[in-house]
């Protein structure tokens, strides 16, 4: 890969991290905290996911520690928050939902593609992935002492993992690996939106 | 050690695992959660224990991340809460709590002998069998943002502690492996079954 | 270094475990757990955030569990609450403000100085540092379904922050290692003191 396309990677990674912090500081504000618990509820829910994945498979340190710009950037989101928190209040619901699926598929997608580096079994690939997707917010919502919205709410850990079973599927398939994780992430992504738009949710087991 | 008694120990492993899980969806469908909750929690009340010691002693991927066989049977647990729970729950307490009892044995000595294999002091290796046989509830609990019922009830932790003592102190003693597993899984067992049925409790530091 | 500083710092290493022991078996007992709760409470406490400090720079096992000197120690901290916790209570809240203070410049610039070694970006090491600190209590709030408590209060993690800081600054202008380590445990524990007794707190994020 040329040095172009890493440089974009990386934008890309940073810009899906920037996000993450961001809503993470906004629950932080939301629940009262101060700048102190803004700034770690953004560090977690940014770079939480990804961090257990590399504990998991023995990548340590973590790539988000050994690389400051992953922190810093977590800590630039918490801090726009903490200083513009009403402006980005008003930006509309659709269009966070629509950032917040981008960056939920773009870390499925690498979080997967990272296991299958790691030579995961497939099956593990597709946790693992889906963990680096949702692991973040898993763990914001532990600390606000809220039972996790990804085991409660709609489709949003399901997206991931679906992204993650396309990657899995078109990379034992042989396919190219700029293929496959396009084709992961845009089913991720269209399955998130598509899904808060009309309103689906995953069945509850019946209480009979 | 023959592939006869290879394929035994993995089949009693599993049978522990699939009834974690299955007492982990139970908790999930109690909380109200949808399915994909349900798979998280069954997943995490049967295969966290044993990750958490894994990633403490160094090894890197956990053993249930190594063979798929592990999570897929956490899901298949997770999955049968979610298809027949209401038949679940028909099976009486004494069953449940029996059945409990054996595979928190199970996990104790299986997780004692594996710290002591990764030359652990015996001391650690009583902490980290203890792990591995209460981690996987107390996530369990934590994501249900409940206080952890090993902190506070009854003899659980505790017969998975004695349990892992009287393996260790075998082992030490030169006893056979064989004859440790399972003298500790005995103790873990009946100080488990005897302490439901006779009411058995710590004692609680008397606020004065 | 010789054998007698060695002895001294293992000392005062000692002192600080145990102290935050106290500490976490304090909030069990407070919380009605029962021994196992208090001892599991004492333990996270102490232990957990250096813990976490070496899965994440890949020093496994990590040293608390490498030396059942800290384990021992954490537990009899527990121990001493268990069982005297009625004249424990009776220690004024100065003595202990002040004591813990010294215990988390303690534990925050060992932990920033283990982290340089490990080859840590300076960045990475104020926040590895840090968690050393503040991690154990944070866990220690999680298992009681508490917002944990440097989230939202004081100068507390702000103090380790502070003082790894320092310690980071001074190590990288080539200031001798044990000035170095003095001036950040210095600056974390006159902060935090001073926080207290002047009613300090971080700034919360208005809400408009």
């Amino acid at each position: 890969m040329n040095t172009d396309s890493n440089k974009l990677l990386l934008s890309v990674d940073l810009a899906g991290t920037l996000l993450f912090a961001v809503e993470g500081g906004l629950a932080a504000v939301a629940a009262n905290l101060d700048l102190l618990g803004v700034m770690v509820l953004a560090f977690a829910t940014a770079l939480v996911g990804g961090i257990i994945r590399d504990v998991l498979i023995g990548a340590v340190p973590p790539a988000s520690l050994r690389d400051w710009r992953y922190t810093a950037t977590a800590f630039v989101g918490g801090a726009i928050v903490f200083f513009l928190h009403p402006y980005i209040r008003q930006i509309p619901a659709g269009v966070i939902v629509t950032l917040d699926a981008a960056a939920l598929a773009l870390f499925a997608v690498a979080g997967t593609e990272k296991a299958l580096v790691y030579k995961m079994h497939p099956f593990i690939a597709v946790l693992l992935g889906t963990i680096t997707g949702v692991g973040g917010g898993t763990v914001r919502d532990v600390l606000l002492t809220q039972v996790p919205n990804v085991l409660r709410a709609d489709i949003y850990a399901t997206a991931a993992m679906a992204g993650a079973v396309v990657m899995v599927a078109a990379t034992k398939l042989r396919a190219p690996p700029t293929f496959a994780a396009i084709s992961g992430g845009l089913v991720c992504f269209l399955l998130r939106v598509i899904s808060v738009w009309q309103h689906w949710n995953l069945p509850k087991a019946i209480a009979r």
